[in-house]
């Protein structure tokens, strides 16, 4: 990643004292998120697909079907854009025109690749996982070598990304903070109920912590 | 939108049986969505961006500054495709490759053009703040002349677009029914916080209730 100086393709131009191209506050962006919107290119077309992903190192990995037309492009090394954005809060304002949300996202510019080794494949399907559900993995059954066969990881190199966050209260203009109407923040975020059991759940298993109580993604382990 | 012949572009390959084309399922998914992801063509490279929207009819708005770089190419006419994900749970099967998520996603292909009309600008964003903040609209200070001329808003027609949506217990290989792991959905959902009321607030305001019990986005209202 290009860290000092981001590149023209996804350096911000509006509001640019909401950009942050260091590579501390995009990867934390990339570790605390779970879906990514992937724009790519299909017959000169943009596309863009929901997919989940895994960051490690400069490197963020995708993987599926080998039939994903997603997939196919990225393999081909064709150019792609990744979108990670967080939802923190409604922003309301005293005026119409200054609300807005708190939010934090990273914009990812780069190519694909596939990685062929299935040792390669395997491990990063286990970051993955730990990345999603930390401590899921040892829990279950391991991929045969014909489901990993069956899926394609694709590794995209970090080439540039900017993050773009805004925090805190509304910022009206001065003279509307006279205005007799409630301002502030209400926060979201993705929260997690109650485990919801198969109904094909051997008799007497609990769901474990992970899924009990899941707080989220985290950063994928090292190795 | 074409209703019963889904055109190329979107038809998804993978997971027939997730597809569903009707327009019915794909509104209310993006009328339940808060954030879109927005993919384009700028130098003939693919660019994503989240942003706000509302759907009206058969078109989707999206609001910003004039010196947007998504919302010059959409008002030039660009080609432009559209996700909304709706994240409802992690899928905990039995065996890594089994596992999944449930959600409600939209994919929407279109090309952009510029709401010039004020009035019409006006209604669309009222509508787009009574989408994400139901009764927000009518509490604050409406937007004046030059706040309406410095937002831009540009109207996308939905020319086809497609959704998937998984949901309910994993499916697993037959014979890992019978392996001893708990197995099952842990439920995910976008959910609001205590709201946290604006340094500034003058005395004696409380939050509305629109803002101390915010139940998430809304069909747009009528007209």
């Amino acid at each position: 990643m290009q860290e000092s100086s981001p590149r023209k393709r996804v350096t911000i131009k509006r509001l640019p004292e909401r950009a942050a191209y260091d590579r501390e506050t995009v990867y934390q962006i990339l570790d605390a998120g779970m879906v990514a919107h992937v724009s790519f290119l299909d017959h000169g077309q943009p596309c863009v697909i929901p997919t989940l992903y895994v960051r490690l190192d400069d490197y963020l990995y995708l993987h599926g079907s080998p039939a994903s037309r997603m997939l196919r492009v990225l393999q081909q090394g064709g150019p792609v854009c990744i979108a990670v954005t967080l939802i923190d809060g409604l922003v309301l304002a005293r005026s119409a025109f200054h609300h807005s949300m708190n939010y934090r996202s990273v914009v990812v510019c780069g190519t694909g690749a596939v990685v062929e080794n299935p040792d390669r494949k395997a491990a990063v399907l286990r970051q993955l996982s730990e990345h999603i559900i930390p401590g899921r993995w040892e829990d279950v059954r391991q991929p045969s070598e014909d489901e990993l066969r069956r899926t394609l990881v694709v590794s995209i190199q970090i080439e540039d990304a900017s993050a773009k966050i805004r925090t805190g209260p509304p910022k009206d203009d001065e003279a509307d903070y006279e205005l007799p109407m409630w301002a502030g923040i209400v926060p979201l975020r993705l929260a997690a109920g109650v485990p919801v059991a198969d109904p094909r759940l051997r008799p007497g298993l609990e769901p474990p912590p992970y899924a009990s109580d899941y707080q989220g993604p985290r950063p994928a382990p090292e190795g």
